[in-house]
């Protein structure tokens, strides 16, 4: 190794131990192999691995190099004294808990892409972070939120001196995938999630993606470091894309509008600097000429609207080995460049704005598009005009498209309403005898 | 203040001088004064202004709040024992040196947005990155790259672990403005300068950004933190948008591309993993389904391709005093989280990989678009394709465009072909009879 740069002058050997070694563990020990001497170089350290933890030890090719360091106990690996970073990549909540917490207790920072166990799991998260803290160590988990773009660095070190108003993603690649598959193929959801499954870009039990879990797991990290509230997942309101129907997908694009599964966060202005904050998962209307529309397959966005910088966007692969190991090794190299002093703060797990005057707000207004599927008979439209004016909505445009001999589709865009006002006259218009199917109502984001 | 944050346990205030006090620099004092509690919270220490250093002393309204603080006597503020932190802002190259060089002897970490400096006058730079180097001090420049998007940070921190194969930068928001402007409203470049001029998006000596060379002073800076090896201006072959015409904006829309002011940077795969470096800025035809080229008006956008991540993107607001100043002052935050240890090393001016084993290439081989304006007479179109042939150039495509009664447009798009043989080419077409006009010639960017 080269001497002549000022980051290498003394360069002790790191020890990583690898707990998990799946598609993002197997991503983590290529680029430390074939970027060895690079990191060296960016670090100041060299990286070794000094333990490689998996259930199951049946060795494949790419960890056959690693043959002597494979076990299946995983205390012994956080325990060695040579392991100095733990990456824990096993996912789940209870060993992964457990993992953590003995890596902090002896001292050792911890990196991890364990979105569920920091979001899913409130008490055992907020009890990991605070422990984290009174240990001045970090729980780095860049790869936790839509794999290598930088969103936990871009809040919490990019956008240090501004205020986050607002954030959108689209951040679960199965959902985009399927979402533009549906309107490629011009295919049910149905036939888009078989064919997401059998490619391998939506697992065999869907649910957790198709449902917005694992969007609100992210949507939900994201709104702790921006925001530095408490938040727990029953603070999101929810809803996924499995009752989409391809026939949404045309009529958005008529209007010029496509179909996204969209993560919210937005400090809701009301007369005050520090409004409450609105979170929501659910499949929306984003305009068609806006970056977001446009994302295609299994890409990741999030867009950021702050204070002084405006909006600024961050785009790139949400999921992979490769990618999401980026975002473990940007973490693990982090840590080692401050190694010598261990000062983490601004790596840090939990976030350090606690801003606990700060509310959620469970409803919202937007415009909202509403398809109602109907008998074709006199006076239909009358009813559901009537039931939107009881409640105060206004109404945009109203356009009808023949489905069968005797059934339309009513498209109905709404001017700003609340969601709660129009939930209420959504109940109303399903009492009417015409209706024969229950109506699909989707929020208009202007994302801005 | 509170002291119930871990950042926050003692909070000794950092001090900060701004030296010069422009639109950027307006811009930071807006922040820190209106963010101020949020950084004591976020970064562990109050930031409090030392001195406003500024050529001339007239006092405005944001300035009014500093008038004691207000000087021209840089060398003072810079000095002053309260001072921790020197913020550079005043632009050029001399002064701007000394200050910087001044800052570094006390011992002083430096914050700036002066590209030209760290690009321009390629041997001061070096001895100044070299200085800070010896002085184990940063000179923090986010601010010189794209405004308030993380360039800077991505490359050195996000993308540690991954090596750069490609950049592409729309990265001067005068251009962008102009280009966007020529297309909304059919104008010439003259007229679209014009506007641009009166709405304060194109400074009155406008030569800089519309010759290309604020562009090329960015991906110098992209390349010397990417790639770490060393690069001067004329390394970076340039051609600015000043000759483009209306039509070829029509043209570019027929064949479904758009035409951007674009920073190359790429590395020759060339059968190696470390081929050499191609750069350039030129007007270049590029996707229009591309986001790059949906970029409207001011905005900038960078697309890095790595050997793990795959694309990545990253846009928002490339100048302005807000977005700017958001940048200078995560930098400053930056350092301040790191003040305690002095250990500043993942922020340092210069590049900690020195890879002089990396060539830069100034010949590249893309498609091309060539436009070459002809009086309507037989043969011409053979002669052309006469003259391509003997360049072993392939033709992909040929319209003929009607200007005028006995004038026509050719449009001919090449296969991937040499710029030499295609710059040898247009000398050759130049000397045929029937050629009225200069040959545009623009490569084609596939942005992969």
């Amino acid at each position: 190794m080269s001497s002549d740069f000022s980051n290498s002058h003394s360069s002790p050997a790191l020890g990583i131990a690898l707990i998990g070694a799946g598609v993002v563990g197997g991503g983590v020990l290529d680029i430390l192999k074939q970027q060895q001497h690079l990191l060296q170089q960016r670090c100041g350290h060299t990286l070794n691995i000094t333990a490689v933890v998996k259930r199951d030890l049946t060795l494949d090719e790419r960890l056959t190099p690693y043959r002597d360091l494979l076990s299946n106990d995983w205390r012994s690996a956080v325990a060695n004294p040579q392991t100095d970073i733990v990456v824990e990549l096993i996912g789940g909540c209870t060993t992964a808990a457990e993992c953590i917490r003995a890596a902090l207790a002896a001292g050792k920072p911890v990196v991890t892409a364990n979105k569920a166990l920091l979001a899913e799991t409130s008490n055992t998260a907020d009890d990991i972070l605070a422990y984290a803290a009174t240990q001045s160590l970090p729980i780095a988990h860049e790869a936790a939120i839509a794999g290598c773009i930088p969103v936990v660095k871009t809040l919490r070190e990019s956008l240090a001196g501004d205020s986050v108003q607002a954030m959108y993603g689209v951040i679960n690649g199965t959902c985009n995938y399927i979402l533009t598959a549906m309107e490629a193929e011009q295919s049910t959801f149905a036939a888009a999630l078989e064919k997401a499954q059998a490619l391998g870009y939506a697992e065999a039990a869907p649910a957790f993606d198709i449902d917005g879990v694992d969007t609100a797991h992210k949507l939900l990290l994201m709104t702790r470091i921006a925001f530095g509230c408490h938040v727990c997942m029953a603070d999101i309101p929810l809803i996924g894309i499995r009752d989409l129907d391809y026939c949404d997908i045309v009529y958005a694009r008529q209007f010029n509008y496509r179909i996204k599964l969209l993560a919210v966060a937005k400090r809701v202005a009301n007369g005050t600097a520090n409004g409450p904050v609105e979170l929501r998962v659910r499949p929306a209307m984003v305009p068609a000429a806006h970056i977001m529309a446009s994302l295609e397959g299994a890409l990741n966005a999030v867009t950021i609207h702050s204070q002084f910088s405006g909006e600024t966007l961050y785009y790139g692969a949400g999921a992979g080995a490769h990618p999401t190991a980026t975002a473990v090794v940007a973490d693990i190299v982090d840590i080692a460049r401050r190694y010598k002093d261990k000062r983490y703060q601004s790596n840090n797990g939990g976030d350090s704005i606690a801003d606990n005057s700060l509310t959620l707000q469970q409803h919202f207004s937007t415009p909202f598009y509403l398809r109602v599927r109907v008998l074709d008979k006199p006076g239909v439209i009358a009813d559901i005009a009537q039931i939107l004016a009881k409640q105060n909505i206004s109404i945009e445009a109203i356009n009808q498209e023949a489905i069968a001999a005797d059934t339309v589709d009513l498209i109905i865009l709404l001017h700003e309403s609340e969601d709660a006002k129009v939930e209420a006259s959504i109940a109303a218009i399903m009492q009417l005898a015409a209706v024969t199917q229950p109506v699909v109502a989707l929020p208009i984001e202007r994302l801005n």
